[in-house]
């Protein structure tokens, strides 16, 4: 019933006639990051993540499930890593799972009260994201990040929210550290 | 938030303090098999396969995931393989991915209308589970068949149909090669 549908669990690629792809590039992250003439003095076409995904049944349906896996490329703008747009699912009583297959990165977490806190993403670690939080990864290693998910195919986005309030915090490379620094 | 969950992409092994396992043994799997004889007469505490599940919610809340390795022993019993019991979802409206991480095995999935079908499992193959779908896992190699799975908090479990009316056919091993033959 499954259209022949493979993974390599060595670089996360899902393999399969049926995945979609979405790229998100320096141009798409207007806004994003704290430091948006850094973000400007970037190529606009640099690639910042790519998601492929498979969405067996239609989006907004309960009870099925999607699967899917982003890749986020190494670099920074300005001191801050790149990372996903982040959102909260529209259907906040929604969960998922991340699970890292290469790389080095960190899972930024923030609750409905901006209480932001995050996990350190390594090959094999396994992340529940539970309801009423919203979730971004930034890669802070030197090479790909690459994580599978799991998410129902009512959860819904909402990235609205994050595009205006950003999160409680931002993950700042200091002095070679990754440091979670919470915004004014 | 999650409390440090790690998985090997290489057996399947899930570590973490709050990992649950389950055993099947031979002595747990009367009346699944064709040949009862066959499996009276093998140790009632040789494994079958054992499972492991990281269940942060309460099984039965809507919107919450669950994931889990299952790992299924090679072997047969007459001529059929070592298999999971398999279980339509208590709420029929509930799906499912596995992944196959090591061994060589076959999904077995049968409709409302018992039409019985299997889809091979091999590392790296990912099934999903629709709706209104019975399951069940056959390892028709000669080592150890680990997968992983991730399923909504609220499917639920309904081994009882299956055990009172099986599938609609067998995955038996003829002339050494994984045949599924119909039911009369």
């Amino acid at each position: 019933m499954t259209d022949h549908i493979g993974i390599s669990f060595s670089t996360g690629e899902i393999m399969g006639s049926s995945i979609r792809e979405t790229l998100r590039t320096i141009g798409d992250m207007k806004d994003y990051y704290r430091d948006e003439g850094a973000r400007r003095n970037l190529d606009p076409e640099k690639v910042v993540y790519r998601v492929q995904a498979f969405m067996p049944v239609a989006e907004g349906e309960q009870g099925g499930l999607f699967f899917g896996t982003t890749f986020v490329e190494p670099g920074v703008v300005g001191d801050e890593y790149f990372m996903t747009k982040g959102h909260f699912h529209g259907n906040r009583n929604r969960s998922e799972y991340y699970l890292t297959v290469q790389g080095a990165g960190a899972l930024i977490l923030m609750d409905e009260n901006r209480r932001t806190v995050f996990e350190p993403m390594r090959p094999g670690s396994v992340h529940y994201i539970p309801f009423n939080t919203a979730h971004r990864v930034a890669n802070t290693g030197d090479s790909v990040l690459a994580f599978l998910a799991c998410w129902p195919s009512d959860a819904g986005h909402d990235y609205g929210t994050i595009a205006s309030q950003g999160f409680g915090a931002r993950l700042r490379k200091i002095k070679g550290v990754a440091t979670l620094v919470e915004e004014p």
